[in-house]
């Protein structure tokens, strides 16, 4: 059988694990051209709140009843492509399963290297990492000397994009929830200085680290945050809006009151999905592969067992539980 | 006499012409090198409620005593610098006084032509049309068949930006507050709409103008305005924030709610200042004149005489009562 996690419900407020449902599918059989993968590790992500709203967004949301989307890396287990056999490794988009079948266009052939695990073509070398790259050098044109500030410091994209800017020159600030994020960022990451925004005094805190004011923030959790960091941001700085975690599960969306920064400063934000450089993305992989491998960038996951705990995964991972990217185990 | 009007105290929210006081002063005289002018006309802008705010800026404000700062155009009466002589009109940085002193190095010749008055050097040829200009083609980069949105619309930026925008083939909506500015911006500027804010109904009306969603939008205002168009604004989408007059007078700026829309739609926000442009200020000049001289673009004045009712002419045009480029007649 085929296992797998529908939405049971489209969740207001929070995401609960109720919200989804562990449901026992045929085995799919491939057609001519397709493959069947046996899935071995899936991604969570933050985007996944915005699959599972109604609100207007750049996909159509998840139906009920549907399994939910998401990245996995599997093993093709039979193959009716000429490009794929048995055994092979493959980064999908099956979902929120343990078997999926997929045309053999719709995947992506990966190799597991010494220090590269299959698990990291979900994360440093995949979404996430191709995201930090991307967002960054393409918005935030970092320049040695800079001040670059990241929220989610210590999360899938935030570790990269700090470690990217240290390579590149930068003074880098994280900000991160708690003692052991922070410790984990500045001492594991080599961040300049973090910033634990559970600690109460986020904008004297952020003075501190930032004694020369801000001139990239890559931004990942949007709310207050957003505000503190802006209100400190330079003349000509850059701001790549990636993410606004703190909002996805809200039922009302923070109001931001320092658009005056934005003119003042002459600030340019500009948003962004990864999605944008897909035709670039050999490029990046190249890139973040080469600084993997010189040790130039750590990287930690945060691992779930067994495809039925991807709802309390997820739920974790939007409340800021995770440490690291989160993944799930399948198999 | 020079007589000058001095800020007499710092205002709290909105202004007051209390907040002024005008001195007469002995009329200064110029030294080798400079000039003594005679103000003609003086420009009232929305950037002169930020310099008599002690809120951090890109310039430190007008000193409680000190003459209130602003371009004027005027006409050289004695002149110890080589390059000017009595009756030449010059472009300067005055501020609100009848007559001043400057170095040569610090004013610039100006001459009226037929249908172009000196009065235009302050608006349509001078920082509004410039900031129009740069703001435009520099950050909001319209292409033919593009939606651009401005608000602000009948006024001395906005007027310029829409009317460029038509010129550059786009589809070009204003937003302006009551139906004589609406009026005004559609059948003589040629705006192909305008939104009546005041009329209670902005995101229907806003919706009803914009069938294709948003492509530009040129911010002078802020505020509720700012969310409801950033609610309609398209794919790779542009937004130029020139302005946030809705805040100037505020004691608490507005909240934004609607940051959501810069990551979906991966709109490109900027801040600017025409100084920004310093340099390029006669490739904007030549190309303003020329659209003016070939008819493509109107302009209207508002004019306040006297320099003693200088103060009542930034109150109104702050509270949005102007029609057009707000100047004041001197002599």
């Amino acid at each position: 059988m085929n296992k797998a996690i529908v939405l049971a419900s489209r969740p207001q407020g929070w995401v609960k694990p109720a919200d989804f449902r562990l449901e026992s599918l045929a085995m799919p059989s491939p057609k001519d051209g397709e493959v069947l993968v046996k899935n071995l590790w899936l991604s969570l992500d933050p985007y996944m709140r915005g699959r599972i709203s109604d609100a207007k967004s750049y996909v159509p949301p998840v139906a009920i009843g549907g399994t939910m989307v998401g990245q996995t890396v599997g093993e093709v287990v039979e193959s009716k492509h000429p490009g794929f056999k048995s055994g092979d490794h493959v980064l999908t988009s099956l979902g929120w399963q343990t078997h999926g079948v997929a045309k053999g266009t719709e995947v992506t052939k990966v190799q597991a290297r010494p220090g590269m695990p299959l698990s990291y073509y979900l994360g440093v070398l995949g979404m996430p990492g191709l995201t930090a790259y991307f967002g960054l050098y393409e918005i935030g044109q970092p320049r040695a000397g800079n001040t670059l500030v990241v929220s989610a410091a210590s999360g899938a994209v935030g570790s990269v994009v700090g470690q990217l800017a240290k390579a590149s020159g930068c003074r880098v600030v994280g900000i991160a929830g708690g003692k052991a994020k922070c410790d984990y960022v500045v001492k594991d990451l080599g961040f300049d200085a973090c910033v634990d925004y559970k600690a109460g005094k986020l904008n004297e805190d952020l003075g501190a680290a930032c004694p020369d004011g801000v001139d990239v923030y890559f931004e990942n959790v949007g709310g207050q945050i957003m505000e503190a960091v802006m209100a400190r941001m330079n003349f000509a700085s850059r701001m790549i809006v990636c993410g606004l975690i703190s909002e996805y599960n809200a039922t009302e969306a923070y109001g931001i009151k320092t658009m005056r920064s934005v003119l003042v400063n002459r600030i340019r934000m500009q948003g962004m999905i990864v999605f944008d450089w897909v035709n670039r993305y050999p490029e990046g992989i190249k890139a973040l592969s080469g600084l993997v491998a010189a040790g130039k960038i750590k990287y930690r996951e945060s691992v779930v067992e067994g495809i039925e705990n991807a709802p309390q995964g997820l739920v974790d991972l939007l409340q800021g539980k995770n440490f690291g990217k989160q993944l799930v185990k399948i198999a």
